[in-house]
């Protein structure tokens, strides 16, 4: 890096450096402008650049009129890997699937490990609504995601609670080419994973979501196949 | 989001949108400030401070008097999951050795498969070079990581090349309370490793990383252990 940090940059260092130092916790506010200005000695304008900064690394929230809070993403970027950057959709997808293939199963067995009841609970709460909308004939995408992010969360790894969100937007990619059976098919394997970590049986769960998995995986790699006999 | 977005952020969009677009690769110039200007209808203090977005990013460089180029970090953020923002660094590299040793020997067996004998060269350089700074005492920590690195790069698999530096983060963590003979051993079990990529032996290869890593993991814990007696 050759140019030079400006003021603003400097600035929004210092914030995050307060933050990290006073432990700020997701939803907190910070000091107000006023305060922020004195502490760090710096103008209305630097201090509004720097929040700004901090805001698009998605480490605060700027609410106009009420002040600036710690973000609830507290410092995780939207595209960590640059994804969005990277063209080459199907072959980012059939990477991801790959990489989920083997590493979702492991993930399901730590959480049948170390879920709490909480953790149980809302598995639950989220496939019966999965479940609900499949009945409706509506997409529940959001729903499966929200499933794999719980799971990761249930295997109380830091690392695994922060990267699923981002693997599964592997599946989003392909959801749309999926019909409502593979939804309803997907619920059901879902139930028996979850059934598996609820009970502790960390095998029986790790072997029903990498089965799963892998019909997920084939049935794309089928999807890639139709599609260059198409053209 | 309840703040609306500057011109600047706006105009680091649209930018964003140009690259994407036109398929810029890493390294390479994008059109000059007078031609962005006019291109967006943006004022120069705008599209510097939108590059400056861009910069922060990691998406351009900005090279002062030279121009503006794509980052070789291509838009993979420095710190994506925000560990930084984590204070306990104990649980972290946990996490971290957790994660790894169950997801580092499936990307080494695949490796094996997707190898090519560029990957290999490069693989060897690495381990001749972490084997020198080892019988000159010295600390290998950056040539380890590197290996993982090119062990993912491999793999030919994109989510892999990604995700694998942030993990050797984790190995860095505790590489401070290593000793020589750690590294001299590791060293051992990488030539053992690569050996197995380079003739396709995907299990040998394979075990013989978790091996390793099991074995790491199992020194970090007595670390923990004997520090909380110490205390």
């Amino acid at each position: 890096m050759t140019s030079k940090k400006t003021l603003a940059e400097k600035t929004a260092e210092a914030i995050k450096a307060m933050i990290q130092k006073d432990h700020y916790e997701p939803g907190q506010k910070l000091p107000t402008e006023k305060e922020l200005c004195e502490m760090l000695n710096v103008g209305r304008n630097t201090l509004r650049e720097a929040e700004r900064i901090l805001q698009s690394h998605n480490i605060v929230t700027i609410r106009q009129g009420s002040g600036t809070y710690i973000s609830e993403k507290y410092g995780v970027a939207d595209d960590p890997f640059g994804f969005d950057m990277y063209p080459d959709h199907n072959r980012l997808t059939g990477d991801i699937l790959e990489v989920l293939a083997f590493m979702e199963p492991e993930i399901v067995a730590i959480a049948a490990e170390k879920r709490d009841q909480h953790d149980i609970e809302r598995m639950e709460d989220c496939l019966n609504q999965m479940a609900q909308k499949v009945d409706q004939g509506l997409s529940c995408i959001d729903e499966e995601c929200e499933f794999y992010r719980l799971i990761a969360d249930s295997s109380h790894n830091i690392v695994m609670e922060r990267m699923t969100p981002l693997l599964t937007q592997g599946i989003r990619f392909f959801a749309s080419t999926l019909q409502q059976k593979d939804f309803l098919y997907a619920t059901r394997n879902y139930r028996q994973v979850l059934s598996g970590i609820k009970h502790q049986k960390a095998v029986d769960a790790k072997l029903t979501m990498s089965y799963h998995l892998l019909f997920l995986r084939r049935q794309y790699l089928e999807l890639l196949q139709r599609a260059s006999i198409d053209y």
